[in-house]
Order: structure tokens, then sequence, then C-alpha cells
């Protein structure tokens, strides 16, 4: 049959979409996957940690055994069960019932806005935060009311209360507990405490992303708000960052009337999250290896952190200040005034090799961010890595000052 | 700690999220997991004839090999290359950088919609079409506009073309070229042809899931509108029914221009399709028997649409009626007028353990459809299944006219 002739002309987005500015995520992935890079730029956990060969073993084991291993099928009560327990070790009671499976954290969070923000609504968060929550954001063009943070103290919680104490109402506040990201710093007990209590009574819920919470470096760590309130706090975990992203699985506690709800919105949104991922994940956790695996993660990274320090006390300008994270994946480095973040990514991508996220993408829309933070991953990179990654970025910051 | 008191009041959901209803998807994936009860209810393959042994030994092989494995990755070229290959022989010719991979077609919609219907905007759709396309459209309260359709012809474009004509101007038009669902019809050369003339003429994009046209049941086939317009047709593709729905890997064609765009909402909605499944796909593409397990699925799946037309006739009283689909894995029956399809279907569960989905469930929102059709699927039973569920459902089918 004859083609009919098209014109070259493109139909209209909604308007929304228009506005749509590229993300850094997919270069950076491409560029991150060049093995001639040292990454200090996305949130990856280490690859050579992955345990493949369990994952192997349980992979053929489960197709040959599994006669519905590739089929649709609802939830896996056997992952829901599994969750409950490693909830359990972060302090969080909570049952089957309240489980929801998503597709990583980023669904869950997608999952949950869309639930609750409700048309002209607002939302309630910090000024600097993941970019990945923001653009969660974008379609609903919602009102951001925002909150001072910081990498040493955390979301202004008192400035939570001003803004609810002001009359404002928005759908929701976001708060991440611990390892923030971009800024590393984990909320105070006082702080959970007094955001739960705001949630309660102003009865706005909380979405806690847990996404880096069970990455811990200390002994003592505070349960995560979902642990103080079942009813306003909506928790977001993740199998991404302390077993395999390639998979897929994340999950949500909330109330368990919120369950069925989710379920019609996640099933428009995809179906389900793919049973093979949620069988293998399951799988895994019934060999009862992963807390043994979690352990071993925090100990490497602890390592990795630490010699993130070193490294940038030795070769950074002194004039350099960066905070200690007690959880998660990423150190908050704030460069001498006299350094562009944006430049000295562009020379240490093209001629050092080196790749990392300037501080001011975390800003919230709307307000430009004027910071010469810079954030670095210490999970990814090794520590012979690690150690030439920041002697090269100190090496192109010298060349940029001159 | 002390666990702060909680209140068992519930926190405000979006309006839309309010009004949102059960959907049977879920409730029948339970039920139908049960060994006991035939499903004619939804469009799942037939598991036997997953290859389960090939996607051991490749996800063994793949895991064992690949230091990235688990890891988050950029979208697969080879699998993209692969999907290039797969819709030539659809005759639709297309290039890697128009595909786009998704978590099955139901996210190559979600995403789509998402991107395209303006606020207030409206959408064209058959009045009689998937619930998971309705699904999608829910949060949006888009105003509907629909067309009648019937499992003989299939759409009225003259329809669409009269709301064209007196100025209506939909965000987008919805259609299913080749078997569609639920009604199992497939368009003719002329409808194509008229829809995509159309989509041009007023410059709106069409939608065209074709999540089922690889299943096809006669020799000659047309290929899907994608073949008639680079521009103006977006088409939804998905491995879900030709492969293995547990993986959740689907694709779109679309313009070059569009692919950022949904670059960003899916990372927006869940960061990108599960690298591994993305992985198991291109290597069972590379071993180059996706066409002859296609060919067989047919094959089969012709047999078992015969078998359930025999039975039909055999069982069934003469004042039901049924159409002949040329692909996908439904047959539309319209059964006498005195049968009640929803008390059927509760009595053929409950005491005939036979699943089926009553048509009404498919009338477009706020036309309530008066149908005493049925959506039976064929794909999933085998022989035997088919012919004692049609003869079930017709004994039940006795009991309630009596």
């Amino acid at each position: 049959m004859a083609a009919i002739a098209t014109t070259p002309s493109q139909f209209e987005l909604a308007a929304w979409a228009k506005t749509i500015t590229p993300s850094a995520l997919q270069d950076m992935l491409s560029a991150t996957a060049n093995p001639e890079v040292i990454s200090f730029a996305l949130g990856l956990p280490a690859p050579e940690l992955f345990p493949r060969h369990q994952f192997s073993q349980l992979a053929s084991t489960l197709l040959e055994a599994e006669p519905l291993a590739l089929q649709y099928g609802p939830p896996s009560t056997t992952l829901k069960t599994a969750i409950v327990s490693l909830m359990a070790q972060r302090g969080v009671r909570c049952r089957p019932e309240q489980i929801f499976l998503t597709n990583g954290a980023q669904q869950g969070m997608n999952l949950l806005v869309r639930l609750l923000l409700a048309d002209g609504g607002s939302v309630l968060l910090e000024d600097c935060i993941y970019t990945g929550f923001q653009q969660v954001l974008d379609p609903f063009q919602a009102k951001l009311l925002t909150v001072p943070t910081n990498p040493e103290t955390g979301m202004d919680v008192a400035a939570v209360e001003a803004h609810l104490a002001a009359g404002q109402r928005p759908s929701l506040i976001y708060a991440i507990s611990d390892g923030h990201n971009p800024l590393g710093v984990s909320m105070s007990l006082a702080q959970r405490q007094q955001l739960v209590e705001l949630a309660q009574q102003y009865q706005i819920p909380i979405i806690e992303d847990d996404a880096y919470g069970f990455l811990s470096y200390q002994a003592d760590t505070i349960a995560p708000m979902r642990a103080l309130s079942d009813d306003w706090v909506l928790y977001i975990g993740s199998f991404s960052k302390i077993l395999a992203p390639s998979l897929r699985v994340g999950w949500l506690v909330v109330p368990e009337w919120l369950i069925e709800r989710l379920s019609i919105v996640k099933e428009a949104s995809d179906i389900g999250t793919a049973t093979l991922s949620q069988r293998l994940v399951a799988a895994y956790t019934q060999t009862h290896q992963l807390t043994t695996h979690i352990d071993q993660l925090c100990q490497i990274y602890t390592t990795r952190r630490d010699t993130m320090f070193s490294a940038l006390e030795q070769h950074f300008p002194s004039q350099t200040r960066w905070y200690q994270p007690s959880h998660g994946m990423f150190i908050w480095v704030e460069l001498p005034t006299t350094v562009d973040p944006f430049k000295l990514l562009d020379r240490a991508i093209n001629q050092a090799k080196v790749a990392f996220i300037p501080g001011s993408v975390f800003g919230v829309a709307g307000k430009s961010m004027s910071t010469n933070g810079i954030r670095l991953n210490f999970s990814n990179a090794d520590i012979d890595q690690i150690n030439a990654g920041i002697e090269r970025l100190a090496t192109i910051m010298q060349t940029l000052k001159a």
C-alpha cells in the first residue's frame, strides 16, 4: 500500500510537557558506563559487591522449577513477609497487608504523589532535595512550600511549623530521615518527633523517603519516622541500594486503607512490578543472606567514605568544607567560593575523566540555588579510584583558579 | 522512644483518587491463580508455552558473565535494534532512535497520555475499550469523546470525522488496529488509512495499541497504522503477549523528538525499565528463536480459538452470537438477552469454577453500556479446559434461565 504523505509538523504536548528540560541522569548513566570515568556522580552501588552468582543460581532454579515464573501474577506474599522482617531491623513494626510493592523507590514516590496531590495543591519540601522527587512534581505544577535545609542540621522543622501555623495546608510533606540526598545529613530524633507531631496535628501525611536508610555507618541509629506513626507516615523503601537496582523492586509501608487505591494507580501505570524480579528478591531473602550482605556493604562503604575524607583532606584546598554522613552514599562538599562547580564539572569530565553532580541542580525549582556545594558519591568507586579521582579533581580545580 | 499517639483519621486524597473504584484485575489474577479455575477472563498467555528453559540458561549465563547485570543502566541498544527487526515483520520501518523501552504496553500508554493530554483536554476513543486505558485517563478527568464500535466492523471512523469536523480537538485518538480488546475485531485497511488521514489533517496524534497484533491467525495481515505515518501514529508494542509478561518489557515507536521527553517522564516514574529484564529479552532475541516462538503461539492459539468456536456451537443456546477474531486472545460472545452476564459470572466462578469478563465493564465511563456481550479469552486454557469450561458455562446458563 502507498504510504500517506506525512508533514514535518509536530503535535501538541500538554502544557507542562513543553517545559520539560533534559535530565542529567541518562547522560550520566551513559558517561559513567565508560570504564575510564571515575564516577562520584550517581547513587550507584558498588557493582563488584552484587551477589551475582547467587542470583544466577536462584534465577536458573526458579525458571526451571516454577511454571508461572514468566506469567503475570499477584504481588508476592513471600516478598511482603520478608520486607516486614527487614523493616523490623529498622525498628518499624508493620504487617504484610501494609506493604505495597513498587518498581523501586522512585515509583513509590510517584504513585503516592499522584494519589495525594490535590489539584491546585501544594507540597512542603526542603529547598535542596533529590531531583527525582522534583521531577515527580513537575506535571502537577504544584505550589512548592520550601523550608531551609543544610548538610549539618538538615530540615528546618521550625520552618515547617511556621508554614502550617500561617495557614498553609500542603497535600503532603516530603522528608528523608537518613542519608539525605544530596546533603548526606540525617534527622535527629527530636526533628523526627516534631515533624510527625506536626503531621498529626495538621493532618498532613509525610512521605518518608528511606532509599538510603539501611546503609548505616554508626552503631546507634534512630528508627525512621514510620516507627512513630502508622497513620501519618508513608514510608518508601527500596532494594536498589542494598541489593540490585536492575531488578527495580521497592516497597511502601502505608495504612492498609491506601493499598487498594495504590493497586489501581499502579495497575494503570504498568500492571504490576515484574513478577520475575519479585520472585528473585523473595528467593534471595529466603537464603537469609540479605542481612549479612547489607552489613558487608556498610563495612566497605564506611571505608570508602573515610578514604574520601582523607583524600579531600590531603588534596583539596583548605577553604573546602565537607560533612560526615552517617548514612547513605553521598558526601556534600562546599568548594572555595572562587570555584564554579559547573566549570569544574566540565573540565573534570573531559580532561580528568571524573564525574560528580554540582549541588545547585538539587535546588528546588523556582529558587535558583546559590551554592558552591557539590555532591560526591563514595559507594561506586573503589579505594584506589577514590584517591585518584579526588586528586584529579583537586588538580583540575587548581587550573580553574589560575 | 515512646510512640506518639496516632489518630484513626485519614488524610485527604486528591479529588479523583477519592472516586477510585476497585479493579477486577487483581482479584481475577488471584482467582485465576487457583489451578481449579478455568480462566477465560484475562489476557494471559499459555504458561506451558513460555520458553522457561531457555530463559533459565540465559539468565544464569548473563548473571555470571556480565558484571553490570544487576546495576542501573541505560536502555539496551541491543534490544532496540532487535525491536526494529521485529517491527519490520509487521511491515513497519523504523530506527532504533525511535524506539522507547517501557514496562509493558500499559506503561507505554500511561507515559504517552501524560505527555499528550492537555489540562481540560479531551480524548477520542471507542465506546467499548480496554479498561486499562480508561484507568490511565481517570486521574485527568478528561472529556471523553466516544465513537461507536462493534465486534464485526470495529471503530466507526466516520464518527471520528464527525467529531473533528464539528470542531472537537482531542489531545489524542486511541485505537487498536488488530485484535481489539475486548471485541477481537481488526480494522480494515480503509479504516486505518482514513483514521491516519484524519490524524494528519487535524494534527492529532493516534495512540496505536498493538499489544496483540503479533498474534495473527490468518495469512494476509495488514500493517499497523504506524506503517502509514511516522509522525502521527505513536505505536505501542509489548513482549508480554508474545514472550513473557513477568519481565514487563514493552516498547513505543515514536517520532525521535519525543524520545527525550519520554525519558524524563519515565525517569520520574521508575528510573528505567528493569535492566535485567531488558538484557534477558535482548539475549533471547539474539538466539533467533522469537519468530519461531511467535509462529508456534499463533498455531496453538488458532487451534484454541477454533476449539472454543466448536464448543460454543455445540453447547451454547442458538440465540448466542460470536465473532471470529483474526488476531489476539479474545472472542466476543453475545449472550441471549435473557441472560445477565454478571449473574452468570457469579455462578460461573463459584459453582462452575470458570471465569470470564462481562462486556459492560469495558463500556467507557459515563456511558453505562448496555450489552449482553462477554469477553472470552482462548489463549490461557488448553483444549480440554476450553471444552470443559464452555460446557460448564452453558450448563450454568441453563440454571439461570430456569
